[in-house]
């Protein structure tokens, strides 16, 4: 059976981004599936020698990339739920407005990761979501990342 | 004349950070020069094109790890102050236990940032330490990351 397409492959087929853009071989790629509910995506991903932190362990600014555009994943699965629209047209994109990444235990190189994200909070302009990054059966870092919807001046 | 060596040729020629590594060549190269006082850092970065976010502009989880491996040039700055050692030994090294990114202003793909870091406090265990990114005359991104040995277990 064909694989699903990722939420990325669905609003960002041509998105450059470095942490998720399908369309940028030299980035992280990302790619981030629904989740139990609307606004809640998962996702596996896979380190490579270079992500590392130089002592086995992933980099946390790595950890944070792929926290932030995950969150991004999430924001766009509430938004499409409630409005019907996927929401980084070029007009009005959400953007990240904050996130905060709390590096628990370290993360291991050599094995994939696993994110979970969960939009908590959203209104017509706003969203809160909260992150979490797992490496075999542990949690090794949480996440709060904040969005808003940046409207033209 | 030849150029000084950065706080991480110093304290890390051999690391393979994905941020900062000198021998990373895969990495972002980021390179820290002491500032006007102990615990302070300066760097200028320059984008490549697969590091933007998708619309010309830097992706913010590139933006929060140059500023979370750049406070650990200001941690290291500092720590070797007051101590006379580098502080990334492995025995008890240096980590950071979190860091938040507030993401201000979009910051151009097609121009270099310069970063300043502060540490603000610190002791023997823990340290504080507030970031700048900016681009042009304009700050973009504040961050704050907060840094702790880790002892042996």
């Amino acid at each position: 059976m064909a694989e699903p397409p990722s939420v990325q492959d669905r609003y960002l087929a041509e998105g450059l981004c470095f942490g998720c853009g399908p369309a940028n071989p030299q980035g992280l790629g990302l790619r981030s599936f629904p989740g139990a509910a609307p606004g809640e995506v998962v996702a596996e991903w896979h380190p490579q020698p270079h992500h590392q932190a130089g002592t086995g362990v992933l980099n946390g600014g790595i950890i944070g990339t792929l926290m932030d555009c995950h969150s991004g994943a999430a924001v766009a699965s509430a938004v499409q739920a409630r409005t019907g629209r996927w929401p980084f047209a070029e007009s009005d994109p959400w953007v990240t407005a904050a996130y905060e990444v709390r590096l628990r235990r370290p993360t291991p190189i050599d094995a994939p990761v696993r994110l979970h994200a969960r939009v908590t909070e959203i209104d017509d302009d706003e969203a809160v979501v909260e992150v979490e990054l797992a490496s075999g059966e542990t949690v090794r870092a949480t996440a709060t990342a904040r969005w808003r919807r940046r409207r033209p001046r």
